[in-house]
């Protein structure tokens, strides 16, 4: 699109380097950014150079951090015997929202996906694995997506930790909470059946 | 949600007073940023600031612009006694990509519309009728979208300029070309039968 202006034209094409953001939606963005005071576009473009640069990654369990530790691994009360290992800094938002586990996180960055180019070295595996190594950790909890490459990453960490003295558990799967059955899929449905639980724990939420 | 990161918290909140992107999306794009090499963010803080801080509106027809004057109204080849009178400059682009229209336009900035609050003195109208007084002005064509508010701003101009020595003229509704006549709303369909045009004109692009 021919536009009057080398600089609108610039923000544009940066702006549509975003993914899911075309030219009409980044266009759509910098003409309502023009039309706001200067300072929103100001905080907001400090706010990414800010992120950008300033960001660390938890060197314990991986997950997104303003310092070199981050708040939940830093934090004495919760259990560092207990590790929920999860695909990317969504899942342990996620996990955090349900205000259900106290333990620690250990983030993969992905999963192996020959396809997307990932193998397991290109994950955070060889840390999760020296970790249960050392001995601290009673267990470890696998909270992947239910894809292949989710079951695949799940075999490949299991299979280098299964001498060792943790039990290993993979979060329930089943028909969501205030689903209908009809409408459920039959794998989930099924698995739902075959890990039945008792009664009295299918109250509990603690 | 909760995040460990103040840094990315920060980065999601501007990110998500643009129009029509929620917390969600703009997270995703945040940590899409984090996964890109840092100049990624750099370019697009920078992109973005630049544009707010030194775009400028023509003093001639409120077109966005670098200089004083942009690039259509500095043009000495395009023609500066028709004038095409548009809501935004997205309006421009569209008729620019044309490659049919070699006069000049004058961006109004929106419509008449008091429900949004809009009225005559927030947009460029006076500068408009100014020029038209000024009596270089041939031709004013209207080319605001056809809802109430458009014809009410046509009206309002119209009234201020129509003892001038000036030809006003509007842009064809009608069928678009391609579609189908079945699927044409009736008003569009109405309006292009009492606005049928000599058919030696009728396969003109030029």
């Amino acid at each position: 699109m021919e536009m009057s202006s080398k600089l609108l034209e610039k923000a544009v094409a940066e702006i549509s380097q975003l993914p899911g953001i075309g030219k009409r939606t980044a266009l759509r963005l910098a003409l309502h950014l023009l039309k706001q005071p200067p300072e929103q576009s100001q905080h907001l473009a400090e706010a990414l150079k800010k992120m950008r640069e300033e960001i660390k990654f938890c060197n314990q369990c991986h997950n997104i951090s303003d310092n070199d530790v981050c708040e939940l691994c830093a934090n004495p009360l919760r259990d560092k015997t207990i590790i929920c290992v999860v695909e990317d800094v969504r899942d342990v938002m996620a996990i955090e929202n349900t205000g259900l586990f106290k333990g620690q996180y250990h983030v993969l960055g992905g999963k192996i996906s020959p396809i997307d180019g990932v193998g397991p070295s290109q994950l955070t595996i060889s840390s999760l694995v020296a970790k249960v190594k050392a001995g601290d950790v009673k267990e470890l909890i696998f909270a992947l997506s239910s894809t292949m490459e989710g079951d695949t990453t799940n075999f490949y960490i299991y299979k280098q930790i299964k001498d060792c003295n943790v039990v290993t558990s993979a979060i329930a799967r089943g028909i969501a909470v205030g689903d209908e059955l009809e409408f459920a899929d039959e794998v989930t449905l099924g698995r739902s059946i075959i890990q039945r639980v008792p009664f009295e724990n299918s109250f509990k939420n603690n």
